[in-house]
């Protein structure tokens, strides 16, 4: 008898983990989490059915994430991370010695605080008093706050089929994020799978909307082992900005030793070479993309947000019933 | 009643693929072979347990083995390839205006033919005049032949214990290999999964054994979505010879527009720039490498191979006791 | 890399077989079939994504579902079959001496040639020149023939929702069997799983729908291991009729003897007391099920059959869209 | 992402249960325990890699082992359960008004506090006054002291090789066992998987090294849905006892009714019936079988037991190196 964890990657494709312990276990407002040891990652932390992230290469996509757009800011002082409940994209943000004050905003409560209770790797991020930690919709505290800001780092789920965060992902949601960027801002948005088979999912659609508005956007991509597949990012950039592809491996390591505490563990001068050089068939895909995301389309391959009020009361709901 | 197909990725990951339809199955003397429908990847070919090539990304692969060694020559004429019996190999060599002669040697007469009679993808190549088909052990050919080729190009499975093919990876062959180099020639072998978890295993050993004979011998890796992970690869330059990663994309975009017939779906000058980036991680690990795979030293991580006679002669036992 | 059958026995309950070999396909108008090879249970055949019969265990359905209304009547001299494509059934009635005409009666006529060709154990059947294989509609041919039987024996599908049977279970379908049956005759129907779990989805509900018609109706059952569970049949028996607890092991056995050629390999006279049997849970559902299953009645936990014509009219769709 | 419970039930048929909740776990000297609740068959207790009981029929292998040898007693007021720690044997012993004392003695004693802690439907029965629960060895506490028996009921782990419980199963044990017994005294074993196709794994050599010993021993079976196969016990009867088979469905009603408090879910005069009915297939295997278990017979298709205490050295070395 053995236990394990089974994850429906996409249709007709199981990948199936051995599940060595289920740690802790928590069901919030709108998700449902655990903490797990599985065979082939390690500790791994499981939000609502989504591997999201495993101690064995978490820090590759958090890396990824969140030090290109740190990086080719001259001089990132406030930082805002939409989602990011688990703590490790403010770990690595509060790694930069610039920051005086990230702003993390997470609709989650129980999340983050199961993160915060079970994460070793993140307790002093989450300790650190320049994070402003906040349990809020990410769009909501930027409408009621006027703050802005020098890097907005948007962590949420992917923009699927009536999912919360479709709204987060639209034309109308960045237009809005324009105007909380101080002069020279800059954003990035994690922006899903981005294989050879799956980057026209939500990849090619997210850098497609997202310069619709930002018309100096760069897609980037990088393979992470426990994601089964390449992961991509769009970054947003001032218009005129200088290309990611063009800074030398030196001058990546010099940054990164200047501007950093600690030793990244992915990132260095060499590994920015490789996550700007996307493929032929990558290119071809962006170049080809027409979607724009636009909270009133309704007819195209994502489905609208119903709203994030009204998850919570499906949820409510199905808590009720079950 | 559902059909899958299920591969053990690692310890305590397995993946599934519903199957579809098995079209055709053969065993030769040496290997048991399926040309399968999965639901996810497509046509696919299955040797022997290994989720050979996909349809849907086998010229990810393929590109990857053949057009850095063959571009980065000069003027190739005469090419070997040792292994491939699967054909896509040697299309991908046969698409450079320059070979005159590509020799091709793999051991299994029945997977060959198997791979003639199904794959249409290859049919031209297969009956291409220039392609020299051989079926015999890869090391006996050139042991019984005074050529000298060009660009020799290693298509074989991993160096793994018992394997057949452990003493083709050994100093000792590349070695040997050296001597069948036409002056400023290259080798170049696949060099098996190189993802962040898995890179140890065969990657960095094969190339810390190549460079004990090639000095100037650079890894290289791209993400294979059927595959699950990153895949590696190691070139053996001449000494002195430009690196890979000072090719800009022009200049690769250049050489492919001249010397390839077709067009290439995966590499070009950007995807060049990728596939040399190894992360900080990966140059951590090939740094600290010190196996260098021997058919003397059986003390190690892999277990010397008893020779592909006996390996045969086992198969063949296996068979009658069946 | 293994090849596996998945079947799914009920909610979160999947079953693994290793698939060793398919050793034939096909698809009817009807159906999909398969002939495999599976580790535990041998050679098996696989109808539309159900195991149907394995040859490590397909005789104790048999023989179940054949011998106790075939001995319980006194001299059966015509028997029909509705169903049965497999030609197991007719192989257990053939065996008994006093039978001078089979009628089997199979709407596909594609999965009967696949069984001729394929099951060798069933070839002498086939060949019998007392079997009249039909292929036509179960009831249609009934509808359109004077014939009178000594024991009908009805070897179906289960009357699943939406499933082309359905109506072959219906008191209405009942009633008219009624008129074919030769005086003193008896019917038998395969009733589906019988286990301690699942033993009131269809046979509880058949009993009641046969015991509408025919008082006098006995239900039995026996594991079944290649089934996962216990399999029920529900016979029934002319008014006033000995209650087949009643036979001894005995008598049993001297009818078994007297009446059939060959030697059965799992009914005899001990064998007999057990599927009678039944247990007080079992017991206790069957006198509380109230269902009578109609061709009219839609409300209830069976939908109604749109008839086969409609079900071979959107298998004819299904394909032309794939 | 799904959890799953997955069992190998024989080499190539693996079952998978859908896994809503581990609701505790404990790692005793001996064994690993997870209570856990399963879609298929609800609560469900795990003890080293074997469904151990099911809330949904554990009720049909509890009151199978213990009903019949304690209604075939004509008046039983001691009883000795060998193993048993999950309470649910005890509980069916203590319904029988008639008991006095119950000794219960199981090895570990860490299960048997989480069963006492876990299982509610047991509780009544831990808390009953005459049963005086041992942790010990279920042979050094009958060798240690004077007590003899009128009921003895072995629920232990099948003799399987190098397992724990091996000598528990042999001729010896059994012709000391019969020391223990009062005049007139009954045993009862369980004797493992029992279908058409496992019975001759334990079931059979069970039966028979009984048998060599006492002479009147009587097989008998049943179907158990969680188990995926009908399941055995064996009970030896004083010479010259009413064969089983012989009391008829009215007669055992009556024993119940008069001999025990509450209402049985499974046994009654014809569920009693049926257990006994062993198939041809069963009976043929039965009289086959010349496997007498001994402890010095190590040839056999059984490994001998290393003894208890070295499967806790070697437990508790394995903790160590974990």
């Amino acid at each position: 008898m053995s236990k394990w964890l089974e994850e429906s990657i996409e249709p007709g494709f199981r990948a199936s983990y051995k599940l060595d312990k289920i740690l802790a276990s928590t069901t919030s407002e709108f998700q449902h989490v655990d903490l797990v040891d599985i065979e082939p990652f390690g500790r791994s932390l499981v939000i609502d059915g989504l591997l999201q992230s495993c101690r064995c290469d978490e820090f590759v996509y958090h890396e990824c994430l969140v030090h290109p757009a740190m990086l080719m800011h001259p001089n990132p002082k406030t930082v805002y991370i939409g989602g990011g409940g688990e703590g490790s994209t403010a770990r690595e943000v509060l790694r930069h010695k610039s920051v005086e004050k990230c702003v993390m905003v997470d609709i989650d409560k129980d999340v983050v605080q199961f993160c915060k209770d079970h994460l070793d790797e993140n307790a002093e991020a989450f300790a650190d008093k320049r994070l402003d930690l906040v349990i809020s919709c990410a769009k909501a505290y930027l409408e009621q706050n006027d703050t802005k800001f020098d890097v907005i780092i948007m962590d949420l789920d992917d923009p699927l089929e009536g999912g919360p965060c479709y709204q987060l992902y639209s034309t109308e949601f960045y237009t809005f994020l324009k105007s909380k960027l101080n002069p020279g801002g800059i954003i990035v948005t994690q922006s899903g799978q981005s294989g050879i088979k799956q980057h026209t999912l939500v990849f090619t659609p997210i850098h497609n909307t997202l310069k619709s508005v930002f018309p100096n956007t760069v897609p980037y991509n990088q393979a992470i082992y426990s994601f089964l597949d390449e992961w991509g990012w769009n970054v947003a950039l001032p218009e005129g900005a200088k290309p990611p592809a063009k800074f030398s491996p030196e001058e990546v390591d010099k940054l990164i030793e200047e501007r950093i505490s600690g030793e990244l563990k992915f990132m260095d001068g060499c590994s920015w070479q490789g996550i700007w050089a996307l493929s032929k068939v990558h290119r071809k895909s962006l170049a080809a993309e027409t979607v724009v995301m636009s909270v009133n389309n309704k007819n195209h391959r994502f489905m609208c947000n119903p709203g994030i009020a009204t998850i919570a009361e499906e949820n409510a709901k199905r808590q009720k019933t079950a």
